[in-house]
């Protein structure tokens, strides 16, 4: 039987649900980094977001039980910052195998969740806990209210692009954690490693921002795709001018002949902000540590449905990503 | 390295998580079916609960994708139910692996995620999609807002003790679907089964009920486990007068050498709703459907921290229920 692919598989399984289905102000939390709905008296969003972390694929080796805890709970609060939206309250499922249900194991995964509440100022108020065979399994829900919400969906022509930090560590930690490469930069290797064990989620900057920006999604599965996600539900293209390199980033990538700007553009879970904006604020977002990296321009195919085209130094970048299942 | 219990893993991973770490109208949801929290201002509960269903674990054989979607659902339904809460939203993460990730299997799912929504009446906002090794996983976060909630801590000496339905039918269905047990009767052969394969949550009667119910579980782990953690949380105990057999029980239990009375208060996943109540709304509780099985009694050892007696026809209940983790 085939195998489909990531993108097929949400086609179809969530074709049908949300925003399509619904009438009511319930957004479309399959083309979102997160789902909301909005109270019509009160003009409140409560915005939710669910990620499931399964071990075996988004754990590193080397990553202590507590970093996964926290880290499942980092991934969910940097698609709320992503919106604009403070989480306020997160729900955690457990699946455990047998052989790791011991007391250093589930010491450590409390001691994790205990610092993402200590770190982003939320509440675990629920938790289910599991058996599974083979993986550790965390599944976090975080909800919080708003009064705004930035959309993927509001980049216009004349916007620039920009970034909330540097690209490229965390393909690059991956790659040292897994022993796969190495580095002679003692500040980049420990950065590198940290970017991955220590993810941070830009939230800060996410909720001191939200009122200047026209679009904003975090950079979970790489640079270009996420930049293609906002074109794409904006009906615009981008045009890049830079390329936001981490630094000592071109030095790794030489040492173990690799192309720095692979790294940038298709590494992922770097868990930046990747946002549009008019030039009016940029001062104050220039402030708050957002770079630019390009300018939002029409789409160069007019006709309707036409696929987005995201461009760097005048060459298409090539659109894809980080996908469960591909082959 | 010692293997944990699930009670024990419970306590270490969520005990400084909800009410006792947290100042404010939080519940504590690691002692009720659901978390929630209270607005101040707007006395309104916001109550919520994360579920993970471990396909390996808890779908039987002969169990169809949409059955397994649709089941994820209703056990978060029901314990919404059993706090007299309305579900409205619902996210869902999904893990599934490669050999799994075909059209048939998906669009399965996302066929039982659409019965359920239409069952009970809630929209699914978000989803998220992942891969495993080996198990599907569905983790659903059901929420709902509502004006008063059944906590499990409100049973008091006097009240009486009330079932939603009969019990047996899952324990006996799981047997029967896995060949260990066989029945002659088609009437019972059937509902067994279907109890497994499409369960249902007591939504509506949940619903009506609240306002006159003193305190409140689903049954998911077991009847006598259930009547346990009401007559903890409360600080009594329970004198039943009466085993809630399923019809056929008797027969199918005498048929393969099993105790019926295992089978009723020790089978679980029945989501019925256990619950306690003042006398003066027998009456009307009994034409919810709520038939009265037991008494509310004070708690016969007076110390402090004293555990729980369940009793039934003058014998303690043992206590025990259905914990993941044991060996």
């Amino acid at each position: 039987m085939e195998t489909l692919d990531e993108e097929s598989i949400i086609r179809l399984l969530w074709g049908g649900f949300g925003a399509g289905s619904h009438s009511g102000a319930v957004g479309d939390p399959f083309n979102d980094d997160a789902a909301w709905v909005r109270n019509s008296r009160r003009k409140k969003f409560l915005v939710a977001k669910a990620d499931m972390m399964v071990a075996s694929t988004d754990a590193p080796p080397g990553m202590t039980p507590e970093q996964m805890a926290r880290k499942a709970v980092v991934a969910c609060v940097s698609d709320l910052a992503a919106k604009g939206v403070k989480p306020s309250y997160c729900l955690v499922s457990l699946g455990l195998p047998k052989k790791l249900a011991n007391t250093s194991f589930i010491s450590g995964i409390a001691s994790g969740f205990s610092r993402a509440e200590a770190e982003y100022g939320l509440k675990i108020i629920g938790g289910d806990t599991n058996s599974t065979l083979e993986d550790p399994i965390f599944d976090c829900s975080v909800f919080g209210y708003s009064d705004i919400l930035i959309k993927r969906s509001g980049a216009r022509i004349g916007d620039l692009v920009g970034v909330s930090g540097k690209f490229g560590y965390p393909p690059a930690g991956l790659l040292l954690l897994m022993g796969k490469a190495k580095s002679s930069d003692p500040y980049f290797n420990d950065r590198a490693r940290q970017s991955v064990l220590e993810p941070q989620a830009r939230l800060d900057l996410g909720l001191r921002a939200a009122r200047l920006l026209s679009s904003c999604i975090d950079c979970s599965d790489g640079l270009a795709i996420s930049l293609y996600h906002l074109a794409q539900s904006s009906g615009v293209d981008f045009e890049l001018s830079k390329a936001p390199a981490g630094e000592g980033l071109d030095g790794f990538a030489s040492e173990n002949s690799l192309d720095p700007n692979e790294l940038v553009f298709y590494g992922g879970e770097e868990y930046e902000l990747v946002c549009t904006f008019n030039p009016r604020h940029s001062l104050m977002l220039s402030r708050l540590g957002i770079s630019v990296i390009g300018s939002v321009v029409s789409r160069k195919e007019e006709k309707e449905g036409a696929a987005p085209k995201v461009t760097f130094e005048s060459s298409v970048l090539p659109r894809r990503g980080w996908l469960h299942f591909k082959s």
